[in-house]
C-alpha cells in the first residue's frame, strides 16, 4: 500500500534474497528452509526493548538501538554456539518521532543483519503515540555437536569470560560486539560444559550455570577483568564490584573442565579472548568472592531486575 | 530469581514438555526439532499489539488482549493452511497495572495456546511506565503440499471468504476463532490458488491476492456477508460497506477455479463456512464493486492504516 508506512516493506526492497528464506517478507507468514547438511533443530529467541527502561534518546540513537535489538538476540545465539539465521522485527513507533526517526532505526539493524548474515525476513510496523518499544525474534542453528545449554557445568570446572567487564551502561553497551564467532570458535576447539552470555552482571548470571544446577561458584576478586569503561579513580575493589554487578556486558561465560581451560589458555582460538574468574564449586546455591587477602564474601546477585 | 517477577518463569511452570521442542523455556534460546515425517521447512511471524492502538482497557481485559495477541498470528499460520507449533511472548507491562494484570494476560494467551496445540516455547518478560505492548512470535509448519502463499491467484478465479464480515471492533475482534482448521481443511479438499487472512477489511486486503499480482477483482455487493455485529438499522448499502471496511474480520480469503469453488460449495469442509464474494479478473490493478442494479464503483481500499 504505497501511501502506507511500513518499516517492513522497506526491508523487503533493502534485503538480498537468501538461501533457506523460501519466503520472506511479504505473505502471511515467512518460510524457512533447513538445509540438507544442516542441524534440523532450529535456535528462537525473542528479546524486547523499551525507550526509558533499556535506553533513552538521546544519548542513544535510532540508530544504536536498532543495532543493539539485534545484538542483545545475536548474543543469545552465540551463547549456544549457534550460527544466526533470520530475524523478525516488531516495533511500535513514536508518532511524534517521524519517518526519518524509523529509517535510521531500521538502518541500525540492517547494518548488524549485513555483519552477521542474518536475513530480515519478516515483522510487523505499528506506530502509535507511546514511546519506542522493538521486539527482534532470531532464529539460528547449532553448530558442531549441537547446542551448548547452561546445565552442563561439574565441580571443579573453570569459570572463564571472553572479556573485561563493567561500565558498560556508559555506551558499550549499544555498541558491543556479539560473540557470535568466539562461541562457535569455543565449541570447535573443546568440550563447552555450558555456556550463557552476560546479560545482567556476572555477580548474577553466574548461578543460572550453577546454582541453578546445583552447585555453587567461587569466584576470585583478582582475576575477573575490569573494562576500562569503568572509573580508573575508583578503589580497586569497587571497581571489582563494578565489573561483577553493571550488567550489560555480552560477553560470554563458560564452564570448562580444567584440562580444556589450561588448553583453551596456552593456545585460545583466533580473534577470542579467555579470562579465568574462578570455578564451579559443590557447595549448593553458594557463590562466594575470594579476595587476594584471603577473605571470602557471598557474591550476592546484583545486576538488573525487572520489578512491579 | 526468586524475587523477579517473570512471566515467562511461569509460563514455563504451566507448560508441558512437548515433542519438537527439544529445550523450552530457560536457556539461552529455545531449541525447536522438527520431526522425521514434518515438512521441513517452518512458517513463521510476529505481530505486535500496543495498548490503544490495537485495543483499549476497557472495555478489552488483559485476558481477551493475550487472547488475541496469540489469535491474530493463528490467522496467518491458517492463511498459509499450515500447522501452529510454538510461540515467544515479548511484553512490556506497565508497572502501575501491577502483577495480576500481568497473570490474566498470560491466562489469556495459555487457554488459547492450549486450545490450539501452541507450546510457548520463550519470551521476554519486561515491566516499565508505558501502556502495555505484547508482541507475539509463532512458529508452524506448513501441511499438505505446503504453504498456501498469495500469488497463485488466476482471472476467472472465485474469490471466497470463511465468514460473515464487518462490526468485529464492537468486541469479535477480542474473541474470534482462528480459522486455523477451516485452511488445512480446505487446503486439503481443493487447490487453493491462494490464501490470505482478512485483517485489515475485505476491501484492502483483496489487493494482496490481486492487484499485487497483476491482476484485478470484482465483488458483487449482494454476495458480500454481512455480520450480526453490523447494527441491523443501518441501510443495506452502509451495512455492506461496513462488511467491506471494518477490518479486523480474521476470516480467510480464497482463490479457487470455478470448478473447485463449485465443489467447495456443494461440499464443503465438515465445519467451515464458505461464501462467495467475487471473482479475479485481467483488470489491472482494478477492484470493482458491482451492486444488484448494475452500477459499477471502484472499490477504494479503506480499512486500516499506520501513518505518521
Amino acid at each position: 500500500v504505497a501511501d502506507e508506512f511500513d518499516i517492513i516493506e522497506r526491508l523487503r526492497k533493502a534485503v538480498a534474497p537468501r538461501a533457506g528464506v523460501e519466503v520472506g517478507i511479504g505473505d502471511d507468514t515467512a518460510v524457512l528452509r533447513s538445509g540438507i547438511d544442516d542441524d534440523p533443530r532450529t535456535l528462537v529467541m525473542v528479546d524486547l526493548l523499551a525507550e526509558g527502561t533499556h535506553f533513552t534518546i538521546p544519548p542513544a540513537t535510532p540508530r544504536l538501538v536498532g543495532r543493539k535489538a539485534l545484538a542483545v538476540n545475536l548474543s543469545d545465539i552465540a551463547a549456544m554456539a549457534g550460527r544466526p539465521e533470520s530475524a523478525f522485527v516488531a516495533v511500535a513507533l513514536p508518532r511524534a518521532r517521524g519517518e526519518a526517526f524509523a529509517e535510521e532505526l531500521l538502518a541500525g539493524i540492517h547494518e548488524l543483519a549485513e555483519e552477521f548474515d542474518v536475513c530480515l525476513a519478516g515483522g510487523d510496523t505499528n506506530i502509535w503515540d507511546g514511546p519506542l518499544v522493538v521486539s527482534v525474534t532470531l532464529l539460528g542453528r547449532p553448530t558442531g555437536s549441537g547446542p551448548v545449554l547452561r546445565s552442563g557445568a561439574q565441580p571443579g570446572d573453570w569459570l572463564m569470560v571472553t572479556g573485561p567487564l563493567g561500565g558498560s551502561l556508559s555506551g558499550r553497551h549499544l555498541t558491543f560486539t556479539p560473540r557470535v564467532a568466539a562461541g562457535q570458535a569455543l565449541h570447535a576447539t573443546v568440550e563447552l560444559h555450558a555456556l550463557i552470555d552476560l546479560s545482567d552482571g556476572l555477580s548474577r548470571d553466574v548461578r543460572h550455570i550453577t546454582c541453578e544446577q546445583g552447585y555453587g561458584a567461587v569466584i576470585e576478586a583478582a582475576m575477573v577483568p575490569v573494562h576500562s569503561d569503568v572509573p580508573r579513580d575508583l578503589p580497586a575493589d569497587e571497581r571489582t564490584r563494578r565489573a561483577l554487578n553493571d550488567g550489560e556486558d555480552f560477553e560470554l561465560l563458560l564452564a570448562v573442565s580444567a584440562e580444556e581451560g589450561q588448553r583453551l589458555l596456552s593456545s585460545p582460538p583466533v580473534g577470542c579472548s579467555l579470562f579465568t574468574v574462578g570455578a564451579v564449586t559443590d557447595s549448593t546455591d553458594r557463590v562466594e568472592l575470594l579476595w587476594p587477602d584471603g577473605r571470602r564474601e557471598p557474591l550476592e546477585p546484583h545486576g538488573y531486575e525487572h520489578r512491579f
